[in-house]
């Protein structure tokens, strides 16, 4: 199977005590299932990965399955501190359905983790996974950078099949597509940088934003790869602002905001995280009625 | 209670398999609690926590509590990344023997977490929690420092009882020192500023190199507390290059190497944990040897 | 006049005993001015201008302009650590020859400089410069970054005409270029990221790896400007090793020894910046050995 | 000669049109050679010597030899980018009068400057100076740290004499205090760890806070020379928050601010750094009123 596309890194709805509401998970995986989307990442930072618990996020990546259509592909985060978490809940997650393990360095033992362990590590995982492996570089979350050199030495294991880095150095990213083979997929981690990597020779993405604007997203990823760079370019300026927002601008409340005001249904974060005060919901607003996306997505 | 002296966070044996050992868990316990330790903390950073599943780490605590006497207090850390589960976390440790609850700030979501964002978690965690809630600050590993407004903000809740600070920044730990109630416990989080911390008023210390050098650690702390410059200044500089092989030097592997060099029985650490290698062994006993530990808690 | 095209930001060579040596500069201007490059950055970051005096300063700018063509632009990095000395270095660069005045911003005292006393020091230059300005952010060197936000309120202001990014943030540079007018020039700073900025809309570069491979940068840069994606992606990616080796990787005395082995020369670095060591030489001869650049420039 | 006691980092004073008041400069000297202090450093980053040029920087120096009595110390700032405008400070300095250069190191091309090459760097300054050598490190306006291995390598040197370190890292200073000979001088560069530091082995501190509180700092450094912990303790966290706006906090702007409550005459700092506005003057003179520090050096 081929890695490639825009997939869009779905929420997880709560409600208000705290627990999943999968009504209102599937009812918006049916409506992302209808967009152009190649298909969905479950268990992403933006799904909240961190908030949940094992049991949970077998139940999500199950119940994400069930809705997807067979041509939709479902990629998992399935990342943990340890290795054997590492590798049972990749199993697991393949065993409910999922295509890819998308798969982040373990990162608290931050003295402990050279290149050297985090290769080992990686190729362990790669080793024993029963599904393709994806490298998932987040530097700004997990306090950890997956080297070019990394990268580059893993794209040589067969099981490893990719990168999605949200990282968002250019210059590393093209580092990457210089030296890995042209099977293994780099991808975009933010709509900040899609219209690039693609251009570079990214195969896809992973992006906050295409849980607001897939369509758009996809249409993007499609004027870059197919070199409409006057299209392209124009696209990916348009959508700067509003990336931001959903993303480093405003975490998780901002774009669980951004995704009621394109009409999906995603309930609050979880505790600790707070939902986006209404001073960011009304800055969020306008600048998705801008790229006419308010309600788009309404049932 | 007062949470006050030294305290160390000790280790988790695992067997080469990857499963906690018990046994050398209870014999390490046994013997630091013929020590001059204050007490011990169980699922601090050195504890490998970050490693272990939610029933490894109650049958940690409960193994912990039932083989400290009585006159040895037990601090347990407890922080999670949601609210829910570091309320529960707490409360079961609690009635697993927990005289103290050591919360470690949520950190993935970091643009979601603000100092008022993280002034509310902990607030909730601390009106919940059955016994004293002790924060706990190491952005070497978490990526987020309790600013110093945070911590006075919060030593105003009565629950809230101390912070442990692992970040080393004096300044910072002097600033909360001046402003925080008398009976609100400053905690050295590294053996490389006890002496520091306790003369300007902090009341002890949770040191990964008190896991290697109790009764060293327990004589500074007395000799700082007693105002004996002199002796604490020697021997806290005495103690400069072992402190940093144990904890920032040569992370996990290093601790554990440093305290088989002691003559405890500690394992492996978890993978993707590597041991120490030789070189750094050997680096190790030589400090050891140069302090007299070598062996000091052999059975 | 429109700022566009390649600049290569020339060296200063220094004899063994600290001095400039004029001729070898001269020289390479010379050939450098045969190249297809649109100008030459003097004064610049890799012309070593923080090792610099005043006087030395505005003689390197005369030696500049007296060497190059009519037809061939002259970028002067003027900034200073005040605000006066920048407007002296300015309008004396400008009365030497200058074409536009590329101004860092000063960076010593950080806790001091906001965003909005960063504003109203360029918006000062700017007003007395007898020449447009245009701003250069290098936070790898100076420490501070100049915002999106901040080149964005700057780019309002009739005299500042552009931007060199040397920040290499793909996302930040795509922000400006969504919200600049259209005569607003932004520059890459780097050659690991000319074909991505000018994809986007940017206008040209001055570049390191310029100083060695002028040819291939332009070539590369009018690539990216006519929308031939395959030929500027692949000349990009070839581009990745040399181009780190002659900036971050290698520093300046990186970029001096493949000067030297294009055919140019430059001399050692001035005291305490030291000259690549033989290894160092080795790794990038054969970088330059792919690109066929070996020699190239030689007399 | 021995480096010890407690610096006054003295201010330099601009006119509303840029250039330095002497009078006000030589005043304040006055004033500031009454108190008792050790001495004064002339030209350091609280003396504006980032914005002043090589001819202001000799003229201060010799106007503050004139204006201090024999018995106060004078050590002056005289670090350059370069090796050859640092010696030449250095001796011109001394000329002028200096007894301890304080030497920065160069920081702009920061890849270039490794351990090793600022080992290199210093050693040759201290070569070539006539008089002792005391290090700078202040990583947070430098952007370098100079480590405290290379520090203890370099206090290997017979001619330098000491260390001031403004990192702040009390970890690193207690690792250097435990290596360097007896004869080498630790210093506190700020008043937020000027006890501790002493306590540990230091010899003195230069403290942006002495211009405001000499007689203060004096005598808290005094009580920490002494082993008098309890006053050391009380006056040191006494002076935090206002230690805190005189440097970190609110920059230069504030120094000055605060100096002018205190009673000196300061002027403006030079453009583009601004003055501080009201409300902070505000929050100084308040944290000043504390101390009974407002108008305490008026004429």
């Amino acid at each position: 199977m081929k890695i490639e596309g825009v997939f869009a890194p779905v929420a997880t709805p709560f409600n208000d005590d705290g627990s999943i509401n999968f009504e209102m998970y599937s009812n918006n995986l049916e409506k992302l299932a209808k967009t152009s989307l190649a298909g969905i990442v479950s268990l992403g930072s933006n799904g909240e990965f961190a908030m949940l618990s094992y049991e949970e996020k077998l139940e999500l990546v199950k119940a994400t399955r069930k809705e997807l259509p067979k041509d939709k592909a479902l990629i998992v985060g399935t990342g943990c501190e340890t290795l054997s978490d590492t590798i049972r809940m990749t199993n697991n997650a393949a065993e409910a359905g999922a295509d890819v393990a998308l798969v982040i360095n373990p990162s608290y033992y931050k003295s402990d983790l050279s290149d050297a362990v985090l290769q080992k590590h990686f190729e362990c995982v790669a080793d024993k996974s029963q599904i393709p492996v994806m490298l998932y570089n987040i530097p700004r979350n997990s306090g950890i950078n997956l080297s070019s050199s990394l990268v580059i030495k893993l794209s040589a294991h067969p099981n490893i099949k990719g990168v999605k880095d949200s990282g968002g150095n250019i210059t590393q990213i093209s580092e990457i597509l210089a030296s890995v083979p042209e099977s293994f997929s780099v991808f975009a981690g933010s709509g900040g940088y899609l219209f690039v990597t693609t251009i570079l020779g990214g195969k896809g993405g992973t992006l906050a934003v295409a849980n607001v604007a897939p369509d758009y997203c996809t249409e993007l990823f499609e004027a870059a790869k197919s070199g409409s760079v006057e299209k392209g370019r124009k696209m990916q300026l348009d959508l700067m602002a509003l990336n931001n927002a959903v993303t480093a601008g405003f975490g998780i409340g901002g774009m669980k905001a951004a995704m009621e005001i394109a009409g999906f249904r995603v309930g609050i974060p979880r505790l600790p995280i707070q939902p986006a005060p209404d001073e960011i919901k009304d800055k969020i607003y306008k600048m998705m009625d801008k790229l006419q996306l308010v309600g788009k997505y309404r049932d």
